[in-house]
């Protein structure tokens, strides 16, 4: 059995050491007396729970800072479709890789991702180690075609991904209620619910989308859902931020997760008033999401948490709205649960999903406040080690083979965007 | 005469030689055959112009992480201002201390200062040579005896000003509108005026301040400053969230700076609606800065300009609002306007008051558009080598005194924050 000991490290207000046995947490107590194959010095680190990023499109990283300051449509049309028609399994490796790498230094140990040529992205996160679920994109735009041919692709992949390690989980991605036609979003929610799959969505990120929906449908995108039968537990819906008090209502009775990506609803301009207090309120399980580096044009949770908590209370004009103690569960434990993962708390027999963070930086200082420090002043960059199931991904902000991935993801992106 | 070459650096879409003769820019061309004291390697590098910080209260870095999710009266009554009257200069110089090796950790080479202590404030700055305009503090509460004491001291201070160094400029700093008298706004102004010296005055910062001001003079807070006589070009506003048509109007007439603080904004819940098209179009300066540690928590002014563009795009429900390429004028040259200083500019003549950005890290792979990767990828870690005055005052993110200022701020905030 491979065992890691860390030596009196922080955590929550306590110097303790902390076992790692195989892929789980083994003991935390004041001192540890006991033979590890690997000691990591604690000191002057504080110790959380990995951050569970719970919507990305990882190889988008290939497209960051394309196509800024322009509009959604502009920005689909010319940019993001033309050059994701060319994506082939080679680039979108590469694009994964450079998530990896990104998402490690920044603390990230799972990622409930949804993107095309999942093989290149699975052989990605897995030779990195990190966590992640692979959602099946399907968009068919009410194409009969269209929908036969995803059926049988998605079957296929879902028998190959019985070969993946315990590290990567499937499931399915219905891109919106815009993009898959209402038979095939039914026959998705009827194959999840009989493989015990979840299912990955896009619901209610703009405007358009929820006026659209009410001309179309007559019943918001929410409801559409609701009606076709489509909206239980394993559902993870991504943005929803335009809902009716109704929608908030529907979301709780049927334990739907949501996915808040302040980063892309901002910079898209999607919109701000994220409705959290009354997601809550309704018992709706809330996550964090950087979604991709298309629209956020970063992986950084830190990042995430902070302008998840700076909007809430702007808008609601209230200083004291998303509290900092809300904000790790909806990080990390939020995020692992809906991944049906057993990981986001440092807690004996939970997976050792792990990040320490360098307290000696002018972030942390003075040290009132922990989390307030960690959230508010410092950001990805403090992270310091990352473990994912029991194995140490980076030391000291090192990750084996980064250059050559940075100059890989390069090479690629540039591939993407020469003139055919 | 002192030489810096910096060899072979990317620099606006070019690969250049930049020599820095002494505190200024000597030149910069395709390649620079001489001898130089130091020389740096600019290969995997960026340079940008140094920031401008131009609104924070520095020692503030003591606060960070006290008073956390409470409301603004709370938050002034039981944790700012009880702390702030136990401050002695020996605190404010070790604030300030921790305060510099942030901000040139992320590129900050200039600040507009506005504390108590300044005495403590300066030697603190100047040690770790970074310039700065220090803002004389004025709060009277309308209380005669305490505008008789300023007089006094502020006469004083501006004398004792004269021995400062050329990195350190000296102005006044009335509170606000609501905190300074109108015979004291009207006397301060006339100082300003006759001795050539800045006027650094929180303006409109919340929706209280507003109201209240029509309540009591039947005015806005802008109005009222206009009425008083007080606003000319050597003004420099912090805040101006709560504005007018007309308020806007009368800034730009009177070519007044204004500040925005957007992360203080959205923390404090102050208003995030800053009129920044309005007052561009007014013709009104518009700067960035951070505020304190206490209200923003952090000095990263690349977090400003991301958090400003965001905000922007997103109550505008514009994507195009704010574009990149005027982000990097409002966190550097606009500010260095705003102090009265030759500096925000990366050419011939100008100050030597340089950033050097490491391209070789995640956040710049693909290169696609750099300012992108700068503002909305990256954050203040990106930051290598940090010029001030032609002095080099970081190399590879080493500073000089860095664990010891760490240390010695942790003391003076445990000093701070213990039971009298």
């Amino acid at each position: 059995m491979n065992t890691i000991i860390i030596q009196q490290v922080w955590f929550n207000g306590k110097i303790c050491d902390v076992l790692i046995e195989d892929k789980r947490i083994g003991m935390i107590a004041d001192s540890i007396e006991m033979e590890a194959d690997k000691v990591i010095d604690g000191a002057n680190k504080a110790l959380i729970p990995g951050f569970a990023n719970a919507h990305a499109h990882s190889a988008m990283t290939l497209f960051r800072g394309l196509g800024e300051d322009i509009s959604l449509m502009k920005w689909l049309h010319e940019y993001i479709w033309p050059y994701e028609a060319r994506l082939d399994k080679e680039m979108v490796y590469w694009g994964v890789k450079l998530a990896c790498v990104e998402m490690i230094k920044s603390g990230i140990t799972a990622c409930n991702d949804m993107y095309w040529h999942i093989p290149g992205c699975v052989q990605a996160m897995e030779e990195m180690g990190l966590r992640s679920v692979q959602s099946y994109v399907w968009i068919d735009f009410s194409k009969k075609e269209r929908a036969e041919a995803h059926k049988i692709k998605l079957v296929k992949m879902h028998r190959e991904s019985e070969s993946w390690s315990d590290l990567t989980g499937f499931s399915l991605g219905p891109h919106a209620v815009y993009s898959v036609s209402a038979d095939s979003l039914q026959w998705i929610a009827a194959y999840a619910r009989e493989h015990g799959l979840m299912l990955h969505i896009h619901l209610a990120e703009s405007q358009t989308e929820y006026d659209d929906s009410i001309k179309n449908w007559g019943v918001t995108p929410t409801r559409y859902l609701y009606d076709l039968g489509v909206l239980s537990s394993n559902v993870v819906a991504a943005h929803a931020v335009w809902l009716s008090p109704e929608d908030i209502q529907i979301l709780g009775d049927h334990n739907v997760t949501v996915v808040h990506n302040p980063n892309s609803n901002l910079k898209l301009a999607s919109g701000y008033k994220f409705k959290y207090n009354e997601l809550c309120d309704a018992g709706v399980r809330v996550c964090l999401g950087t979604d991709g580096c298309a629209s956020s044009n970063n992986l950084d949770m830190i990042e995430a948490m902070k302008h998840a908590a700076l909007l809430q209370k702007a808008w609601r004009r209230d200083p004291a709205a998303m509290p900092l103690d809300e904000l790790m569960a909806l990080s990390s434990l939020h995020g692992y649960e809906a991944m049906g993962v057993r990981g986001g708390k440092v807690e004996v027999g939970w997976l050792a999903d792990l990040v320490l963070i360098d307290l000696h930086q002018h972030a942390f200082v003075p040290n009132h406040n922990f989390y307030a420090n960690l959230i508010y002043a410092a950001n990805g960059s403090a992270v310091d080690t990352v473990i994912c199931n029991g194995r140490i991904l980076m030391e000291q902000r090192k990750i084996d083979s980064e250059a050559q991935i940075l100059n890989m993801a390069q090479q690629m992106a540039e591939k993407l965007i020469k003139k055919p």
